[in-house]
């Protein structure tokens, strides 16, 4: 792999990442026919270099932690940037939990005769090569590289430009890795620039690249979709909605309203939204607000709501739009579910949304007609995701509706081709 | 639906296009909740209407044939154009069979319980907005919003402006169908200008549209694909390859080589390109060269080729890259079954490609390691097709890897949301 110097002209960094294309699609036609062990093995060996190199990534994490001091990275960022052991650590479970996940590859299904006589049926193959451009967390290599591998998938990665000493250090275990167990170097590939030229390069080489995944904030992932063409699987943060019906379980309704918004308040399966129905806005409003305030969570009401909850500010329209990542909860009592479903369909990021309610077919309605990833019954919003979900791993959350939706395991890495086995059949 | 004059300004494009996502946004949420027998009835009175209106379709429909007459429309344009009873009766029995179909609608499968105790699997549910952009064959009006009403979705139709009359003489049928069934009328709906800038921005309201599904040329579906702010469902047209292995039963090989190429030239699962081992060389290529030549078909060879066929003239590089569409075949004489694949995953458009073999070992390889929507063992290329699939019926073929591969019906314009049932069910 070679350095770019930032002074590369632009037409070097389309000649380099067209190198890196060129080389993963040959790479990903190797892994498509690598076998289930090979992959495995090659988890396997990343997670040994991995341990065995616990110095050279300490030492390369403290150059981009160094400079990125020096740079003014705010707290945060410098916390996800930071390569501490126990994330090494982490990042060595992870492969080995990927590496016993079963093989999406190779499955067959659907196999039918059809009246002609052949049979048809389903493969499930790779996608091919996907680039994965994420913010400055070196744990994200290791964790997108591993579940494209176990998906017969070559990966280019590329990282924030502050994390690229650590980025490599990664790089080398993987490559070793890759070398010890006869996979090409190509599988998986980090773009060695820090130049923002390579990520305008990388969404646009279709040839090269067959989907694109961003990770990180909302700019970045809109940006993306925006100038790419490739595909793009997309996870976006959520605007997750909790609706207590008229018929809701007083005490469901308190335990999921509470765990959806304050068991983490980070997370974009967090409930920002509260909807309640009138009839039961007297016998719940004041309880839950209870528990919300003894938390330190701050309402932001519709009139009615504020006239039970008396402490709650006004809400304003873009309340109901908001993902406040935050201890803050939009509530909103409304007429009933027609209005739930509407308001929902409107203002919701299309994530997550829970009806609390013992009304059989108010769940049913709900469940058809809201529009969003997950939609579920008297369940906390915070189920949301690969592991509770049992997809084993998860490379994000889609929030569209096209290929993989909701959670995204490692069967939203791979697409199916028709097979058709015949006997010298022939169209009449 | 308003009338937009050719004068009209591109805003009033904007706002007329507008004014119809919005529409469609609304009937996609009155579809998403219609039952099964509410779509049914509407497919089966959309027919009725059709055939009660022959007379007014007809003479829509010559209006459109005489001023393609004058502008010059040639003989292919003219002949996709017309609207003959003949093909009447067809759109009113596809209808039919449209609506005898499954629902793949509200499907829900593998529910099964996780160690929180929640339940969780997929239901099946309509895209939403679909919008279809084709050219000037209105007996794909029908065809296209028949699919699109029975999979849920709210259609946008926006047909080449020379089958003007003939569309708006259709969708009256729909109109009255969709109002007779108590469905929005806006479920279906036909643009009603001839401004091309009525695509520009139906590709470009991913608010109110959900997919986008290009039917026609090549030169249209690229444009589209590159200029669309919404996801494509994209079939292209097809350089399909077939592979007569060193093992070949040359009997089989004969048939489905020659199936493959005459049986109809100018479809996308038509064979465009034979490889032939070496091995088999000899003993295959003077028969099928001699077949090929009495229905007429015209040889591009390799050197190798024209040795055994010194009547085939020399295939130049394009010739692998070719679709004919027409009685003309490239034919390449390949050292094995690496070669094979190498130069299908190289030259292919990633349509079809079927291999003639009786090794067990080499059949396996190719299904696997050829990167192609359909893959065949001993069957015509011919057979890349929905209905010959078993899946009633047929959108396009989808040379993407992305959501729908290889021939689209009802359930590629369909997707699958997480639904979760819990008791209460909060994440510790």
């Amino acid at each position: 792999m070679t350095t770019v110097s930032s002074e590369a002209a632009q037409q070097d960094v389309q000649a380099y990442m067209q190198s890196v294309g060129k080389a993963a699609r040959a790479a990903s036609r190797q892994l498509a026919r690598a076998s289930t062990k090979m992959r495995n093995d090659a988890l396997l060996a990343i997670a040994e270099q991995l341990g065995n190199s616990r110095e050279s990534l300490a030492e390369a994490n403290r150059l981009d932690m160094a400079a990125g001091r020096d740079s003014g990275l705010d707290a945060a960022l410098l916390d996800r940037l930071e390569l501490t052991p126990s994330r090494i650590d982490a990042m060595i479970t992870g492969l080995r939990e990927v590496a016993a996940l079963p093989d999406p590859i190779g499955e067959i299904s659907d196999m039918s005769y059809r009246p002609s006589g052949i049979q048809v049926g389903k493969m499930r193959v790779p996608l091919g090569v996907i680039g994965i451009i994420y913010e400055s967390r070196p744990n994200v290599t290791v964790e997108a590289a591993s579940l494209c591998l176990k998906s017969g998938n070559a990966t280019i990665l590329r990282g924030g430009s502050e994390a690229l000493h650590s980025n490599l250090a990664i790089a080398e275990c993987i490559s070793a890795a890759l070398a010890s167990s006869g996979l090409d170097a190509a599988a998986v590939q980090i773009v060695n620039t820090a130049d923002r030229a390579a990520v305008g390069e990388l969404i646009t080489m279709p040839d090269y690249v067959d989907v694109i995944v961003p990770r990180g904030g909302k700019g970045l992932i809109e940006r993306i979709s925006r100038d790419s063409k490739v595909p793009v699987i997309k996870h976006l943060d959520g605007n997750c909605h909790v609706y207590v019906d008229a018929d809701a379980d007083l005490t469901k309704a308190l335990a999921i309203t509470f765990n959806s918004k304050t068991h983490r308040y980070g997370t974009c399966n967090t409930a920002e939204s509260l909807l309640v129905d009138a009839a039961i806005a007297e016998a719940f409003l004041p309880q839950i607000g209870e528990r919300l305030k003894a938390a330190g969570v701050e309402i932001r009401g519709c009139d009615q709501t504020r006239r039970y909850l008396p402490d709650a500010s006004a809400a304003a329209e873009a309340d109901w739009f908001e993902e406040y990542l935050a201890p803050i909860i939009a509530v909103k009592v409304i007429s009933g579910l027609d209005e739930a479903i509407e308001h929902i369909n409107t203002y919701s990021s299309h994530h997550t949304e829970s009806i609390v309610t013992e009304n059989y077919t108010r769940a049913r309605r709900f469940l058809t007609e809201v529009d969003s990833s997950s939609v579920m019954v008297n369940a906390s919003t915070r189920f949301a995701d690969g592991f509770e979900y049992g997809l084993g791993a998860e490379i994000g959350i889609s929030t569209d509706k096209l290929h993989a939706r909701g959670p995204v395991g490692l069967q939203g890495l791979t697409s199916q081709k028709y097979i058709v086995f015949g006997d010298g059949h022939i169209r009449g």
